[in-house]
């Protein structure tokens, strides 16, 4: 079936407190090497029939209405290619 | 500066009370045409220097330890390519 995935990370200009708390913890298990961390959600939804322009159109607005707050979050809409899983 | 995304979703085995709201409301707000939402996680880690696959190993270890909970959830580990931004 396919998949449309909506990315909604929190704006580059607003706080991230949990990106924060992720970043300030890496160091204290031993990580380094990372700069920034942003914390963000992703939705994947299962879509009936084929994924055409209008469908992508309306998973927007879902991105928009109910997804995201379009204050504080961006949100990116696209078709999932295959994933590398690795766990 | 490179990006490496984690992506992080309950098992398929797992129940999604976050993605089965979100499903049950998409009716309401009058979509229709999805058959399923999962919801997870989304984490963009700036990294220092170039991406090899040790770092990128390294962002597993993270991943494994940090930003999921390898019993209930699954990860991926990924260069981010570019996006295409919808809002």
């Amino acid at each position: 079936m396919p998949r449309v995935v909506v990315d909604v990370m929190p704006k580059p200009e607003i706080l991230d407190p949990q990106g924060k708390a992720v970043h300030g913890a890496l160091p204290r298990l031993g990580f380094t090497g990372v700069s920034d961390v942003r914390q963000g959600k992703r939705f994947e939804l299962e879509v009936e029939g084929p994924v055409t322009d209008e469908v992508l159109a309306e998973v927007a607005r879902m991105a928009e209405t109910l997804l995201s707050n379009p204050v504080i979050e961006n949100y990116t809409v696209r078709i999932e290619e295959s994933v590398e899983v690795q766990a």
